[in-house]
């Protein structure tokens, strides 16, 4: 992943110096020195970075035994955040805060209880599900959705009681609005644009979007070319739109980023993240064209302050960009997490 | 479990003693020598033995080393059965055949090709889910049923081609008129009576029985109490008018038996498989009263004799008692299994 020069402006340069930026979702190729060196040169202050998809049990824990290590082996780049302080810290550190989150909340298999483990291990975002049904409800390549399971109310349960912030994303549409009725705190889509935007199963409807809004979620704009209306050609304008159109939808104190950044991961990578459950390619989620291109002008941590300038350039105030950038995420963090 | 005195006919006793006689399900406490010994004596054929609920991988590859080992320790009651000439080996033998079965298909996870292992193992009835969801779909006591999955698809592909029998008893509707549409070949409600005899949602509804039955499966009618008119007060005449029931809708081709005698079961294993996903008490499925009382007249295998003589009193002849007493299990066994 390779950046352009920057073109924002001073002006859009010190707001972003200042403020906290924090990327919603992050899916790129952890353990490689170059991610954490261009997310911390980029200037991201915090980001949701993903550690489990298809991942069981073992496996979650394997790859946060991995995170424990890189945490030591690149304390010069990255930090970890378990609670809001952790953000400030990173903030005055200059490094990059790393909170640990899934897109699927599998790990725990058929006992909720796990959640308390990973909340320990510092697991603060659990998206309920990945693409297809898992135990507690339905994702949004399924061939069905009907809502939430028994399991999947109790799952609700235990994640507010602990203070993990649930995520939609890639929920379908009934499981999402049951779990923003369930839920006692307010939910996430870290990463979905407006279906009535562009027309895509990956997107979220308005109902999806005012209800989540309503109850004090936070929507973040995602940069993945296949969610905007040029596909994989589309570039920092059409992702200005997508944040246009969800602030002129719910204003501008609940839309956020979420990137979907996934630096240096390969072919084989995405045919897994495709495949229904990580393996036999039974799902039809759409094709990844290689070489993998994301949005011009928005293609890596190092473009990040082009959003900046973006907002800016299109009248944004600056507290409304600053907002944007990563107040929005720090105040639903700070409502959500338990400081433990 | 103790078993009253046998009021069987000199006819009945022997029919009963020609006949191949089938259990659909029986999941009693194994390993126990007086459980293996009430098989035998009581003149079971063969069993499919109930070897997983909520158990997963580990768990499941568990049980079934035991039971590699109690058909080495009680080779004198039992053998094992995996395919059909086991069945009449069985027989020849005077010994009980068990097949090895699951009540739930959750022990292979998200990775349908395990069901290939299990398949060597000797598993050769796999009921697609336990009154919940899992990820194949949808079971009885769930907030919701809309269907089969992606992987529920993929799952049925794969037992379809392995050969083994597919049981829908505690399966939801609508997940249960998927399976039947898209399995290739019948399929099973191993234990379950008509709903519209007894409105009980463990029963199965006209439209399910007759669509199951339209495609070559057999009903086996549940002698647990909780699903019959007069409940834990219930009588071998219930039973038989469960069997009457089914037989007047369908013929007596495809109607057999399924006890769900869960000898030796204790209240802290109701317990178990009555929780959600055999953890925490979030599930209401009903109450079972301690102690423990199965039907009056057939509340042990040492009873199974009083079915028959039920039977042929009720007017069945000879060949229609013997058709369900196991032979229309073994024409679908035959039908299903893959002679290895």
């Amino acid at each position: 992943m390779t950046a352009g020069p920057s073109v924002a402006s001073a002006a859009a340069r010190r707001l972003f110096a200042e403020a906290v930026v924090i990327d919603g979702l992050d899916t790129s190729n952890w353990g490689d020195e170059q991610v954490f060196r261009e997310l911390r040169d980029g200037g991201v202050t915090a980001v949701n970075a993903t550690c489990a998809i298809w991942e069981g049990f073992e496996e979650a824990l394997a790859n946060i035994t991995a995170w424990l290590r890189w945490f030591e082996d690149y304390a010069d780049y990255i930090r970890p955040v378990r609670r809001v302080a952790d953000i400030r810290a990173a903030k005055a550190e200059g490094r990059a805060g790393i909170i640990l989150g899934w897109q699927n909340a599998a790990p725990v298999g058929n006992d909720v209880r796990r959640f308390r483990l990973f909340h320990a291990l510092g697991v603060r975002i659990v998206q309920l599900t990945y693409n297809e049904r898992n135990l507690f409800g339905n994702g949004c390549w399924e061939r069905h959705d009907d809502g939430l399971s028994v399991i999947g109310l109790a799952a609700i349960r235990e994640m507010n009681r602990l203070g993990i912030l649930i995520d939609l994303s890639h929920v379908g549409d009934r499981t999402v609005l049951e779990t923003i009725e369930h839920s006692e705190q307010p939910v996430a889509f870290t990463h979905a644009n407006a279906r009535s935007q562009t027309d895509y199963p990956r997107n979220k409807t308005d109902e999806a979007i005012r209800a989540l809004t309503g109850r004090g979620g936070v929507v973040g704009a995602n940069a993945f070319p296949a969610h905007h209306r040029h596909g994989y050609d589309s570039t920092l304008d059409d992702y200005l739109d997508a944040v246009d159109y969800l602030v002129d939808m719910v204003g501008d104190d609940q839309v956020a980023i979420g990137t979907d950044f996934c630096m240096g991961r390969s072919l084989e990578w995405f045919d897994w993240i495709g495949a229904s459950h990580g393996r036999e390619p039974y799902l039809d989620s759409g094709d990844v064209p290689q070489p993998f291109r994301l949005l011009q002008g928005f293609a890596s941590p190092l473009e990040f302050v082009n959003v900046a300038e973006g907002l800016l350039r299109r009248g944004y105030s600056e507290d409304a960009a600053r907002k944007i950038l990563g107040g929005n995420w720090l105040r639903l963090f700070g409502e959500v997490w338990r400081d433990d």
